[in-house]
């Protein structure tokens, strides 16, 4: 169960409106790598976690500080939103081509759905969706898909920390770089935590490494022509789960037989060359062509 | 450009139709982890790879071969699907509950759309989409998505792996999990290598640490009541990237003012407690009781 | 800002795995009118009102409250799916009908994806998305919806209690029917409130009554052939907002002139008659006729 | 069955383009509350409706109105498509910052795709989808859900109708208003019959009162530190189902015990504290630092 | 402006209920290819089209009857399902296999949601959505895509006829295929008639023949190593539009330089070798090797 | 299998960065029609063909081509972006008009997303998505999808070609044009191929004609009151198909009874007439009044 206090946890006050960052700042709040997708993720992978102690309240205290994230980006989108021209007319836009241009790239949801606030949808409009939530059950796979999430979010965070000048906005956006940084750490720290505890190995998941074909486990596949891919220290020498050597393959061949399907009974009308299906396919042509 | 080869990577024969088997199979061609998530993945983080040499070369072969495994998945799908009673009716159901419940286990677009071929669509009928393709231009947030994405696709084709006893689907099922090993591997290897060669850090992107409020950067908010969060090595002792000394808020107090918005512009009609428009809506509210 | 406790708000516990319910029971988790959608719409709904005090307080209060029912359904369904057949082979289901039957209704992302837990998806797997929410800032519109999730919630409720015969599922399901019906009434309070405080009238916006054109605000045009329409108290009498008398128009006419849209440019390739446009192409006819 | 008419329900003719009109335009379209949800809505409500007579009848009477609505903005939209600049080069927007506005503002896909009309998407290119359909059969439900959506609609109808000084438009607006008018007044009025006809009552679905939790069918749960919640109606007095008194739980505690899982089977690799699979596990990793 | 009849065009009566056929016929509904397709994207095409006269007319017509077309579905898969188990608990299935093979070959929404009727989704529960309708406004380019969907929707329509023994269901079907027919036919005698009338001609749009690169207008580029397809129509003689010779490139060559783009701004953070880029980095990195 | 050589198709250079265009290319990549729709879609196609031979090679080949379309567009992309102002604040927009326009005008995300590289979406920002794929089987079926793929892709490349003056940019749309044209030409060659083999006929599927009711196999029902519909070859003479005479139904009745549902189960709740659940209602009413 949760509560809430009105206070956020960090200050989201703009010095100046600014209708158009206010676009751009929705991908902080709906976009793949936004807040939304961190607290659903976080959430539902405290809820599937299967062990109680330190993993699922640790994944707790971020899922639960996450959601107050959205609210202080809510918040400063509707801030940013103060006296933006949505009421401006073409002919106004006409007159003063800088507003036309604010006009021309703000997003209109934010006027005529949400009536000046946050919508949750990303900074293209297209509304956050729950295939971004990554909840395995496997810690060790979702962890370090949160070491994504937070690497592209403090990304994007810095990127859109050079599309503005307003301080207020900045000292916000200061704060989530912080936490970025920290949650990539975390995150990091948890992978080492699993290992030391041994949880979990290098490869997920870590079994059925007798059953898989030990000897397409190490090679990579030359399929490109660029010739530098043999360079990297994944071509050669001891992989990181330090059970593999690493080795390259110049001029691969195909192991398999020839990508075909076999022919579906009749009443699913795929064309073949089949002599009854001809047959009675002729018979029909020629029904065509006499009729 | 690209070539192509009639023949697979790998063999994909089945040695009996499952028709309820490939539908689950769907998860690994066009699920979020599936072959056309990493296809479409790297072959973008290939074009927007802005580095000549080993990085974007690796990309691109690792990108070509995972085309080939959508094939493969794609080609045991239809083998699955052979003689799949996708014309047996609700009488003959009635009569062999085995049956029955094969017609209810089955996608029923493999039967009515695709006409016994594999669908672009996860094992819930769900289509593919670009919003599961990570290509940031930042090579370490990738990498770190492909390993995660690897290790989701391992995850699954473990799981996969146990709900079938046909020895040819578990032959094929046996390379794709030694590829996702050795893919693991490759990406983990490829984040060292750009550790090495002094392109990127621990945290993404490697910059802005003067700037974000440092104080923020590396304490973990206690905000939900499991205590055992303060145990792990997440929130004490030097974090990963050498920098910060993890450290443990226990009782987290609120930063930031009241989340509040500013009243917007009277035509986009908040409700709000200003007098004008009360004055405007009490005027209304009488017109409508006196008419 | 948010705290979380360990412990749910009602007990969730099943007396028996069943997980072809679990796949139904992700209806109220992450469909249109599940639990997610409750409380982001909330959420979104509070830090959008644009009036401290009792109803931004009442809204945050009810916001709260419905992540922590994500909490409880995300709980039940791992339960319902303890010791799931989602290992079972087609030779398995071959030799028992209904084990067949079971793995044929189960949602194979529940297993495959995310490892025997709830996903944020509904009961056909399609996953939640923003454009379910609703909070446009004008809280008669929004109190409206909020009535309406609550009441299509508590059906969707009433209908998955009859579903099952599981008195510890059943004792979860009162429990929610109970809050729903609390809701209902909350909102419809609410809605009278807004009136009493003199916030809001009947009709949305309180606004442009003198603008729009009166004449077509109270007419029912019978444009179906069914004759009842005309009996109900929407055809006849005043209007709930008191300020309009509904009238039947029995034959209605159009009042529109044609529907025609204007001709692009050229460079648009509309197919068009115009002459020049059929010069050019006639050409190209003629030359394709000659070469 | 259907039948058409060409002439439009209404006229639609603006005086001139406005490109940047045509893209907002598309929210009453395509949106979550555009004409091809209350179209689709009410066609499946009707056609889902189990009672013939008066409200069947009804439904189809104002679900056949609509589909005219929609063909009354797509001629609004092309017409104000008419001369868009949707060949202007760089070069020409270089030149002149309103074009360049104009062009930034625009819907590319209404030149692109549609070649000058309008598409069935929203304002954010966003398409629409049939999850915005509400017919659940159960008619005190659905008609809510209809207020709701004449609200929202007119409530974007009018924040719309103050972004253009074009008289055709507004003429145009100006009857929309009004419909949206009528349709709210005339579903209101239609709960009223509902009730009126003993059909349903104020609760969603009218039964299982004596099966819920009762005493947790009226209470406030204060959940987040606003304190103006208790002084709503929504908190004590009577409810409007004149059945429940409400009441303010002003310190809730959790009923329910903790939130958690069990253990899933060996084969779906969830990450636990259990011995065997630690056992496991450990080999493995062993066998990884031997190797 | 449309009207509507209570009769449907044809009957929709099935002999018997039958659930899971109820699924399957979503299809035709609210899939890729089914009526709501049609039906929206006639009309779209009638809103867009430019010429007044027999081609919009007849556009117009056929939408309109589409319409209906949903609606016989929709009345018979209410029809379907009545008498669904949709109540039948765990218990009941455990104790009759068939009836478990039902409840898990159901779609649980129509059901939970529409309370027995049917949903504006595929036959995956996936909804319908706008990106289906195509309304270029070139009529030769949209009679295609108009002969694409009636091919299709026969294709499946006939599909589904083979999966049922319900002489009413079959009925309806038969009806259903016929205008399948006539549709297949209408539009290919509108492409002729576009050409009989000089309207268009066999390229789309017809034009840009003289800027298109010719020498690459009519050959066949042979990228994959199956040797057969020079043996087609498609790779010699003359071309469908009278005007190329078709050609096979044996050994085909890329024609341009490598695929790669230019550094992006510092801001963006993309990883480079760019020297500047590493002396930063490479001072963040040993700054945090020190610290 | 795959094989991939760094150079591109053709070139893809253009003169001038133009960041709107670089929006405006993205509908050519992952838009409906654009490189990845017939990319995917020929690649199932080709998996899914069930003849091996000149038909499932020739697919192989164009499928293969695509991809190196994608390649060239995502290329010319990020070449269009190179120097995108996504750094500009709002001051600096303020002060340059054409400057606030282009950022106006630019895709966010293209920037915020994915570092200055392009996206798989669309103009609009909409994710590419798998429903787009068209791979039926039919051979006939899939080959119109194709015709019309490749003739909304000329359409929609020739528009693009008029929305610059870039020399770099139209030399490589100039290369696209005639890849289309040749494409249509093949497609439609490949339609008569199947004819002159006997394995389609004119109608999909070349099947059911006696089951079908062939009385409404050839009919025009005039719905809409265009008059001008008659007068089309598609309302009098013969069919393309060479088996049918076109009619024109000028006053068309509907043949089916109403469209109405049965009364669903009582659990599911749908608001009926019946008696006995009236009663039940009834007494809850009651039991509201009097408590």
């Amino acid at each position: 169960m949760f509560y809430h206090t009105k206070r956020m946890q960090f200050e989201a006050k703009p010095e100046q409106p600014d209708p158009v960052y206010a676009r751009k700042l929705q991908e902080l709040i709906g976009g793949a790598w936004g807040e939304m997708t961190v607290t659903m993720r976080y959430l539902f992978q405290g809820w599937n976690c299967r062990m109680e102690g330190k993993y699922k309240d640790m994944i707790m205290d971020i899922a639960t500080e996450e959601m107050g994230h959205v609210e202080m980006l809510a918040t400063m989108v509707a801030r940013l939103l103060d006296g933006a021209p949505s009421d401006k007319t073409a002919e106004a836009a006409q007159n003063d081509p800088v507003l036309g241009a604010i006009i021309g790239g703000m997003d209109p949801q934010q006027a005529i759905v949400s009536g000046g606030g946050a919508t949750p949808s990303d900074s293209n409009g297209y509304p956050w969706n729950g295939r971004y939530v990554v909840a395995s059950g496997n810690l060790l796979a979702d962890f370090r898909a949160n070491v994504t999430a937070e690497s592209q979010g403090r990304l994007q965070t810095a990127r859109l920390y050079h599309m503005t000048d307003d301080p207020g906005v900045k000292n916000m956006l200061k704060f989530n770089l912080a936490r970025d940084t920290m949650h990539q750490n975390q995150w990091l720290a948890a992978i080492e935590q699993l290992k030391a505890d041994g949880l979990e190995g290098t490869v997920v998941p870590n079994d059925l490494f007798d059953e898989e074909h030990r000897e397409h486990a190490s090679t990579l596949w030359h399929l490109s022509d660029g010739d530098a891919s043999q360079e990297g220290q994944w071509a050669h020498g001891t992989a990181p789960d330090g059970d593999h050597e690493f080795s390259f393959v110049a001029n691969p061949e195909p192991l398999g037989g020839p990508a075909s399907g076999p022919k579906p009974p009749e009443h699913l009308y795929a064309t073949t060359w089949e002599t009854d299906t001809m047959l009675r396919k002729a018979k029909n042509t020629v029904k065509d062509k006499l009729t």
